[in-house]
């Protein structure tokens, strides 16, 4: 294998197909990236064999071949050469790597041993922007559950029928990006963290999806991301969504946030979040008891409907509203045991409020 | 105790106090802030017993009166406030916060058993500048000793005879800054870490500093900074500074940055950091060897004397290299026993060579 890359092309591309390599794997074949040089272009894969990533990029090969290397110190020493071309030799798995005053040798492994299992049954595909995925990512990620023992809830839902909707819960709250796309009816569940790293590739263009059996496949332009998808059921998040309230209330929402942020500096110090709103007249008092002290604050509103009283752990409250865009947003409520629901242009968020004694 | 105070001025003030205020103090009087309202002004005091921070603001005081409270708690709720004037009043121990629709209650601690122990006996005093004192800390508190089991080394040696010299080492380099100012002879030694968070405080005005028998005194505008001194005898580190050398290397300072951190990337894997230097015929290689791999960088340069082979640990050959500021510099070597030596301006750093087998 012999071929001359750009430093910066290289590097660009050892990022990204670095973001599939875990740090704490056992098999030290997985620490490593797999280079394929042919036909003028170099492929770089890496993978944990759940997540899988190729990149790939033109280059002058002069020399086809493979091999796999060492994915953390590959990437440190390409990203830290000077701006030129880099020239890159294999010779029985030492690769040998150039760039003006700069003389690497580094041991590689074999490229044999490395997982290639990418059997794909293509069960349909579809397009959207990377823009509104990312966003679909940003906006539901941070809701799936950290529990690992119900797995498939750490996942998002990608419930495709009218439109695709993309949901997250995690027994506390809820939160649903759709994306007007019509396609085939189809349900995936996709880790969310293989999305967070899918997040960080996407750029501006369009992505095509494509859905398999047990797995799902990202394309953009020079990159391919396979993920595999969680079996089982997911909770039917539809019966979640009340249709109708009875109370609104409509409030400026970065007031609002701040406002919750302040309050919960008492309850976060116990480590409860515990904070009680209490909606009449007009306004909104948000206050918090504990034993360092307490707090009130009050902010003025517009409510639709009856007062009522109803108390949140702030911290899946402002999840949500931190990621909203809109200057002033309508919180919907029935009581003070059934969910708010805020809805912002395609997206829907959920909060389950804490049930106090009395 | 009833003031008024702008939260901005307010708010930075806690983060000056805050700074002496030790997270893992298991006293909890100690994790608290003193403040005094008295004549229109808010004195604001942190202490860990060893550094003290003073700082003091222009309010409306109301009704005098002192108390302490939580030092995090306190910084973080007047953070979070709404930037408007804060109205705070004490009653029995409960610190009423009031800031547009804000209303905290907080528990707060009686003032009488926050320590207070400031006996200073004035021996002498100068005045710098506090940009001058800032980078004197920044170009040698890295270099002190990270063993706690000969303290005096963790601290920073402030020599004051025809001039002040500011020194660290830790036994493999020494770090010396010296500010041309003419004071009464004296000898301190500085505790690092006091200097580090006095860096953060420092501005551009003038810096009035006070030796005391066992403490030290820095006085800037709004402020004052009491520091504990360690007592003991410090090295005598001017018989470290070789005043004739046989190798000159005159070198561009980044390039030869980054090439000795390229050739660390692979010794930084196995941990050594060694890399060793072949000085000859008007160019540096560098160069490291491991079980992973080999590196070579191959520099030009300007040689006065003989050549010589020399190995360092890259670390500490980077930590001086890294904070220097002009272009070029020249490396004085005698021989591959004795320390590297490079002086930029008012700046010593020295290196401690790795003696190599054969």
């Amino acid at each position: 294998m012999k071929f001359r890359a750009s430093k910066q092309e290289l590097s660009k591309h050892i990022q990204i197909a670095q973001r599939a390599v875990s740090s704490r794997t056992t098999m030290q074949i997985l620490e490593g990236l797999l280079l394929i040089a042919k036909d003028n272009t170099l492929t770089l894969i890496g993978t944990d064999t759940d997540l899988t990533i190729i990149s790939t990029m033109a280059c002058i090969v002069e020399e086809e071949g493979e091999v796999v290397v060492n994915s953390r110190l590959f990437g440190d020493i390409i990203r830290k050469l000077e701006d030129s071309f880099v020239d890159i030799t294999l010779k029985d798995l030492n690769l040998n790597i150039v760039c003006k005053n700069s003389d690497f040798n580094i041991n590689c492994q074999s490229s044999k041993e490395f997982p290639r299992n990418l059997n794909f049954e293509d069960k349909g595909s579809f397009t959207m922007k990377e823009e509104d995925l990312k966003e679909a990512i940003r906006k539901t990620t941070f809701a799936v559950s950290i529990e690992e023992t119900r797995k498939i809830f750490t996942g998002v839902f990608m419930d495709c029928k009218e439109d695709i909707s993309f949901v997250a819960l995690d027994g506390f709250r809820m939160a649903r990006e759709r994306i007007a796309i019509s396609t085939e009816p189809s349900e995936s569940i996709i880790p969310a963290n293989h999305l967070n790293e899918l997040q960080k590739i996407l750029g501006s263009g369009d992505v095509k999806i494509t859905i398999g059996e047990r797995k799902i496949l990202f394309e953009t332009n020079n990159t391919k991301i396979y993920s595999t998808l969680y079996s089982g059921e997911y909770f039917n998040y539809k019966d979640l969504i009340r249709k109708s309230h009875t109370t609104e209330v409509k409030i400026n929402r970065e007031m609002f946030q701040t406002s919750i942020e302040r309050a919960s500096l008492l309850a976060k110090e116990e480590r409860s979040n515990l904070i009680k709103l209490n909606i009449a007249d007009n306004r909104v008092k948000i206050s918090s008891n504990t034993e360092i002290g307490n707090v009130e604050e009050v902010l003025e509103c517009e409510i639709n409907g009856p007062g009522l009283d109803i108390a949140f752990n702030s911290k899946y409250l402002l999840d949500g509203i931190k990621i909203m865009d809109e200057d002033e947003i309508v919180l919907n409520f029935t009581d003070s045991i059934n969910p708010l629901i805020i809805n912002e242009k395609s997206y829907t968020y959920l909060v389950l409020p804490v049930r106090l004694a009395n």
